[in-house]
This record gives structure tokens, sequence and C-alpha cells, in this order.
């Protein structure tokens, strides 16, 4: 009998791959569970997921059966050995109590990193020129002249970026921006390995929000870093510099930035998550200067493909190897 | 007595710059004429600007005296010799007119580089991403996750790009989205030297539509580019293709283009420029999946402050050297 996988979720671009590299070596289960309750029951003896080796997880599925905090790692049977999550950010899993179970959580991280990155950049020129407000102007019959925009848009090439967070995602932001000429400086608790060599590292927090006309985050949420960026924080920063996040919202105290884009000493934000999601601020909503997307930083075919099929190279090499690559470090 | 050069239109970012290195060795004039037939007054004989050697000219002038066509050129004072027009584009100045007086035209070519290029750079990534469309799904109060998105949309990467038009604008473009990875290619009337040594030049404009995912449109208005991509030029691109326009809208047939999208043949078109601007046509603000921008690709006190700096050193070059930097080939 092959090792059972159960699919936590949905595939919705690489069923294709997973009957070519998956089902020749594994009995893949797609979970039918409506409800929190009933999955653990099912996973639980005698039920019907109680023999899963793995489990591949996609964050839909938390509308039926809740996130994989600590109580549903518990509930996974003996058998089950390895977590393959579909995300970059893993902060939905309990991967203490993974852990102690010795059970391996894997992410999907470099399959993110373009579409990701995409999105920063995106979001970066949408607020140094001011495009949001642009294109609702013109979606209401307006046209330019905009006085408004033109004096506070500026080309890209005068300005200073600091990139927070040198990973894999913040490498390729600077990849990205690098043609465009700005100043670039990084702050990561350590110089970063995967940092460009002849690029500025800043030790200094402080010293790098005051350096910079934006800010752009690129850090993993975590205790460590809930709240990263707040009140005092965003103060240290230039009046009208602008912060870009397409990480995670709670890194940065988003009552803070509300404040400061309120009083103007904030002239932009480009945010792509958010302290409540699904729910957004609606005063943030009702601000024609800032450009707000709704999670969508992978949204698009080509990476969420890739994700899934990351994920599903974890469970296939968990079972192959005994270990997947992409294994998260809280978990080595 | 110093040389007299009227501004025709505003100094808006370089009055101090006009000051500085212009004002020294030239008698700086601000037309006053509240109407075509005054200014035509004033230019004339006799009037307050007849001795003039030199125009700065500014396209929200032509509010008060409209754009300076073959009539406003010819009348022109005879010691009038250098006309400079600030713009990259100068499809409004009836050039042919004022080579037939023996009057310079001066554009300002690389001084919008930048700021049209990362324009052209915004609308990509918007329209391959379908973030227009998600701005506006999230201000109107929904949130993640949007199939339809997500099924429509793609990572930059495995897609081809097709440049039309390589000049300054063209190639910056080019620098800007190389790092992402897309397939590049480009069509111009013939191998142009500033295209990068290792890109596709692909001589049959057919060749290119058939090929791209995303056509980038980069040439200047004139009557040979006017319509230049109509209807047999659209449903040459495969299906779901993508046209970028930040050049001028006339370039493409507007109505052929409403066409395709409606038909579902065009995936998305991401423009900054229309055919009757400053009006937009109804059903191109009413498609949600297109991203639409108020002719704004230069809109930012960066490169206004460039283009006015080169059109006032074409001025002060003409008074001290005898011919602008920025001749245009039409003059020469």
């Amino acid at each position: 009998m092959k090792p059972r996988i159960l699919i936590m979720g949905q595939l919705y671009w690489a069923e294709k791959d997973c009957q070519e590299f998956l089902s020749p070596i594994a009995d893949i289960v797609h979970m039918e569970s409506e409800s929190r309750e009933e999955l653990f029951a099912d996973l639980a003896e005698g039920g019907r997921y109680s023999d899963i080796v793995g489990v591949y997880h996609e964050h839909l599925s938390a509308e039926r059966v809740g996130h994989p905090d600590e109580a549903m790692i518990n509930a996974l049977p003996k058998t089950c050995r390895w977590f393959a999550h579909k995300g970059a950010g893993y902060d939905s899993v309990a991967v203490h109590a993974a852990k102690a179970r010795d059970i391996g959580v894997s992410n999907t991280p470099g399959a993110v990193d373009e579409a990701t990155a995409t999105t920063a950049v995106f979001l970066l020129i949408a607020t140094v020129r001011r495009f949001s407000a642009c294109e609702a102007h013109l979606r209401a019959g307006g046209f330019t002249p905009m006085p408004a925009v033109e004096s506070s848009a500026h080309d890209l090439s005068g300005r200073t970026i600091g990139i927070l967070g040198m990973g894999g995602i913040g490498r390729r932001i600077v990849d990205y921006i690098r043609p465009f000429g700005m100043t670039m400086m990084y702050h990561n608790r350590r110089p970063s390995p995967v940092a460009p060599e002849d690029m500025a590292y800043c030790s200094d927090l402080y010293e790098l929000l005051a350096s910079v006309d934006i800010l752009m985050i690129s850090i993993p949420l975590s205790a460590a870093t809930r709240g990263f960026i707040g009140e005092k924080e965003i103060r240290h920063m230039k009046k009208g510099s602008i912060i870009i996040n397409t990480a995670r919202g709670p890194v940065v105290d988003e009552e803070a930035m509300i404040r400061a884009l309120q009083d103007g000493h904030l002239g932009s934000v480009g945010l792509d998550v958010f302290v409540k999601e699904p729910k957004v601020d609606q005063r943030l909503i009702d601000m024609p200067n800032v450009t707000l997307l709704p999670h969508v930083g992978t949204e698009n075919q080509d990476a969420r493909r890739k994700m899934e099929v990351l994920a599903l190279t974890n469970l296939r090499d968990y079972i192959v190897k005994g270990v997947g690559p992409n294994l998260v470090p809280e978990c080595r």
C-alpha cells in the first residue's frame, strides 16, 4: 500500500503535476471534512485520515476547518510526519507544536519571490508617482493637469529606498529596482548572505529610517516582528516618506501608520497586506493618495502553480528521501 | 540690449534655473496675451513681442492661445529663430512651417525617458497582474480570493514582450524590465543603434505581433504612425494579449482596440494616452480589467524640472552657440 497524503484544501493549478510525480508513489486523498470537528474525527484513530503520512496545506481550507493551530497539529495522527504548507509566510502554522511532535513543516519560499517582488515594484512606482489617485481621477471623469500629483510625485532615480529584511524576496526586489538608479540600503538582524556586495548595510534601524524616502518591508511575521514598525519608527522617517508592505500587515502598527497619513507625516503607503484581513480599515480605503491591493502578491496562475508544485515536491521528497527541501528553520 | 525670449506658458519648477543661467544673457518675457488674436497682434510689427529671438513653449499655453500650428509659427516675428518646445513629443508643433521659415524647433527628449519608461513599467505590471481590478475590488469593500484575476494574471518571467519603437524611451523600458526575465524583441523602421546587442530585432511587424503577449508602444505620432496599430494589427496578436501605450493615443485605432477588448481578443490594455484627450472614451472607463492614466507619463516635479531646464538650455545654446542640442530631425 502506498503512503497516504491528505490534500487539505485544493489543487488549483498543479493537479496534473500531482498526478505525474506524486501519484505513482503516494495515495492522494482530498479532504472532504466539512468542519473542524469533522476533520479532527477523521484524523483520529479509526477515522478516514488516521493513517496519513503527510499533509498538503492550502490556506483557503481555513474557511472549512480553521487554521493549523496547536489543536489541529496535535490532532494529526502519529503516522503524519510532514506538513507541507503552500505559501512563503507560515505564521498561520503552529510550527512549534509540529516541532514538538517531530512533524516537519515546509513552506514554498522561492516560488513566490518573483510574484511578491513584482508586486512590491508596482506599489513602489504607484506610490512615488501617485498613480492610484491619477487613475481614480480619470475614472471619475477627470484628466490632467493634476498639480497636486505633479508637486508630490517624483522620478525614482533621485529617491533613497531602505529594504527592511534581505531574504529571497528582498533580494529579488533589489534586482528589479536596481536599473532605476535609486540609492539603496538595507537593514537586517545581521548582514545578509544574499545581499548584493555593493549594497549598504545599515545595522542601525533608526539610521536607515531617517535616511530613506521609501521604506520597503520584506520581513516575515513572528512574535519578534509584530508591530516592528510602530509610532516611534514611523516618526523617525522624513516628512512625506512612503511605506510599502507586501509582507504581513501586523509587522506595521496600522493605527500609527494611519495617524501619520492623516497628519501628513507619511506622504503615501502601498499595501498588499493589512492587520485584520479580509477587513481593510475604512480610513485607508477613503484615502486617495495611497495604493491598496487585497493581498494579491501571489495571485497569478504561474506563481500559484509554482507554489503548489513546490509544496507537493516537499511531500514527494519526504516520502522518497525522508526530508523535503524547504523545512522551515524552526523545525530544523 | 540682451536678446529677448518669450516664455509661452509658464515655468513651474525651473524659475530659479532660468534666473541663473538664462537671465544673464537674455531678457525673459512672460507671455501676457490672453487670446490667440492678442498673441498674434503682440507678435506683429510694433507689438510687444515683435523683437523676440526665441520662444519657450509649454503645452498648457494652448488653453489661452491654441497650439503652435502653421498660423502661429507664421505669426512669429522675423527675428525669432528658435522655438523650444517643452516635451518629448512635438506633434503639436508645425515643424515644417518652422523649417520653411528657418526657425529651429527643439524638444526635450532625454529628460522624460525615465518618467515615461517608469510609467510604461507600471502599466506593464498593472495589466499583466490585473492590479487595477484588484484595487477597485478592495476599495469597493472586497478582498481575495479573486479567481478571475488568478486565472488571467501571470508572472512576468514567462511572458514575451514586443517593443514597438526603439528610441530613448524604448531603450530605457528595456533597461528597466530586463531583470524580470521576459522574452524581449523589438520592431523599428530599421535596426536601432540604441538597441541592446542581445535583443532580437523583428523587421516584420506582423511576425512580432503574432509572437508577443504584450505590445509596448513607444513610437512618436506622425502622419506615418497615425493608426499604425489598427484592426488588422490587433487581430494578428494572440488572444488575451495586452497593449501598453505611453506614446500618443492616435498611434492606435482606439475603436478597433475597444472592439477587441469587448470581444475578449485583447485581455487588457494599459493606457496613458487617448485619441481625444482630455476626453476618455466611456467604454474604456467602464472596463475593470484595464489600467488607465490621464496622460501623467511625465507628471512629477523631477521630470518637469528636467524638461523645463532642457528647453531653456536649448534657448541658451541657441543664443550662445547659434544652435541648441535638441534640434528635431525635421529641422536639420
